[in-house]
Parts: C-alpha cells; sequence; structure tokens
C-alpha cells in the first residue's frame, strides 16, 4: 500500500530530479539586458533589488535616472549613504514631463543622461548599471530606441548587465532582451481614494 | 500660429492638470495589503524594495521567509548587517518542496512561520511586514489561504502594511488585496541556455 505521504515523496523527487537536469543543461553566462515595463508597481524596486544583490556581493553598480521624482528618494539616500563606495548614483532628469512642461529642456536632459549611461556601461569596472525609468523617455521620443539598443548590442561590455525599466518599453527594446517582466495592475488603491504612503510609494 | 513646442507645453499643462485633481481625491491612508503573484521575476525584489523604503524612513519593518533558498542570500546577509536595528529577518522555511521531499516537516515549518508572521504584523511597533513566497504555502495546502485572509482582514492592526509574495496567489488573497501586481514573464535567458547568475538571481 501506498501512503499519501509516500507519494507526495515520489512526486517531489521526481520534480527534483527533472530540475537538476534543466539547471545542469544552464552553463553559459553573459551580461544581461534586462527589461522591466508594464503598467503594474515594481519595476524601478525590482531593479533595485538586483542592484542590493550586487552591493551584498561586492560588484561595482551603477544607478542612472532618467526621470527625477520618478523614484523615491529614499533609495538614493539609502545606497549613496551606506554603499557609495560600490553603487554610484546619478539623478539626472528634471521630473515627469507633465511637471516640466518644456520638451526640449527634457531632450536636453534626457541627452546627458543617456552620455552618462554609455560611459557607465562602457567602464570596464562596473558589472550592472541601472537605468531608471529610461523607457520614459524612449516613449516620448527624447530618446531614439534604434541608438539605446543599438549601443546596448554592438558596444555593451559581454559580462555587464543593464536592466532598463518603465511603462512601454519600445518593441525593439523587448526584442533585444535576455530577460524581460511585465508588470501588470491588478487592483490599485487610488481607486479605492488611498494616497501615496511612505514605504510603499515613495 | 502655434508651435510644435507651443502645443508640447499645452499638452503636458492639461496632463499635469488632470493629474493634480485626480491626486487630490486621493486622501486616505491605510495598512495595505499588497500582494506580488505571477510566474515573471521581481516579486521578492520589489518587496525587498519597500522594505529599503520603510528603512530609509526609518520605519520598523521585518521580512519572514517561508521558503528557505527561495530568496537570495545577499539581501538577508545586506539588512542584517546593515539594519538589524529597524528590519527584523526571519528565514523559516526548509527549502522549496522538491528539494525537502517531506510534506510533513513542510507544513510544520509553513506553521512556524505564519505563528512568527502573526506575532510581528500584531506588534505595534512594526510598520510593514514582508511575507515571502508565502504563496508557495499556500499553493501547496501548508496553510490554510481562508485562515491567513481571516487574520489579516479582522487582526491586523489598520495602519500596518503586509507584503505578500510568491506565484499562485489564492484567488481570496487577491480579494482581500489593496494593491496586486502580476510579474509575467516575457522573456527569460534559460531559454538561451544561459545559468543563474551573481546579481541577477542570486
Amino acid at each position: 500500500m501506498t501512503s499519501d505521504a509516500e507519494r507526495h515523496t515520489a512526486k517531489m523527487a521526481r520534480i527534483k530530479a527533472a530540475r537538476d537536469r534543466m539547471m545542469e543543461t544552464k552553463t553559459g553566462e553573459k551580461g544581461l539586458i534586462i527589461v522591466h515595463t508594464g503598467k503594474g508597481k515594481g519595476k524601478s524596486s525590482a531593479g533595485f533589488g538586483m542592484i542590493l544583490r550586487c552591493i551584498a556581493h561586492g560588484m561595482p553598480c551603477a544607478v542612472v535616472q532618467f526621470i527625477k521624482g520618478a523614484m523615491p528618494t529614499g533609495e538614493r539616500t539609502l545606497i549613496s549613504g551606506h554603499f557609495g563606495h560600490i553603487c554610484r548614483f546619478y539623478t539626472m532628469g528634471e521630473g515627469f514631463t507633465w511637471e516640466t512642461q518644456d520638451k526640449e529642456r527634457d531632450i536636453a536632459a534626457a541627452r546627458v543622461a543617456w552620455d552618462k549611461a554609455q560611459e557607465l556601461i562602457l567602464d570596464a569596472e562596473i558589472r550592472m548599471v541601472l537605468l531608471d525609468e529610461i523607457n520614459i523617455a524612449l516613449r516620448y521620443g527624447y530618446l531614439e530606441a534604434d541608438e539605446v539598443v543599438g549601443f546596448l548590442r554592438d558596444r555593451k561590455p559581454p559580462m555587464t548587465h543593464v536592466v532598463l525599466t518603465g511603462r512601454n518599453a519600445p518593441a525593439a527594446l523587448l526584442e533585444a532582451a535576455d530577460l524581460a517582466t511585465e508588470m501588470t495592475l491588478l487592483k490599485h488603491p487610488f481607486r479605492e481614494g488611498i494616497r501615496a504612503q511612505k514605504g510603499v510609494e515613495f
């Protein structure tokens, strides 16, 4: 007679064996193009989670914020204050585009941010670069997707990871990505009249 | 004559006015039930991003890991090493279920983790509790969704945020959530034979 516990053990042993076989085939290493997009929350936070992992491993890394104000200032304070020696942090953007209402200034700010991003990506010491909200700049046409994707394809050092976040990632970027995740909004407390709160939104 | 720049300015001013009006109606504050689910990446990382924000704001918080090994150890090392005074960190689970192959032990481990979670949620000092991978325990029936959802609904202090992560969030939990995000996998480097890498996966 086979008990429920024995059946469970046998089933889990099969899952483990299949998983171990699958993992054995994954032997390559390369610097990844990682995209977080979609309307849901967590695109920037998950990017910061990866930066935290790099910091924990002692891997030099960098963050370029394309849109000032798009991200909580807490992360910046915390990272710059405690881990500035391992993670370089640049806030380049001027704010959300509907805050500035000045297209020329936004284009100039996006260009400065992208120049800094390229410099950091080419820096042989740096292992991961987070380009936070760059998709917004691409979406509004402040930067050309072809230029960004072309640079990542042709000039990114092979072992450097680049993480690009923001809604509306262009198709060409998703095409070039190694790892892409869409954050989908299922429910949001704004619908209930709840405002942005400390620790959650900022 | 209206220039392109003027049209852009006018359009952005309209967006800003509409957004400001919308935000004015969002005046409430409450402790949220936040769920990160789906097969994509970033569920735990985005939870950790929120914990980081709490730390940056000096808000006491806590993490309970329901599945040991589900999360990179880097986060734990970093948070416990630098911010242990503000964020309590408990790793309770025994590993993925296909690693342990022992259902009774998994059930006992999930129960211990849930007891600790309840204690932390009821602690009036603590403002946010992250229950990492609790959905896995719910999915395998190691914990009852009704019990977890009932506790969050009836006994969670009104201003405490609870973040629950993991695939396959049960319908009752999504129903009770104030903020729910599904992480959808668009592309994954395992498909190209690339293995889990430092800074990205662990």
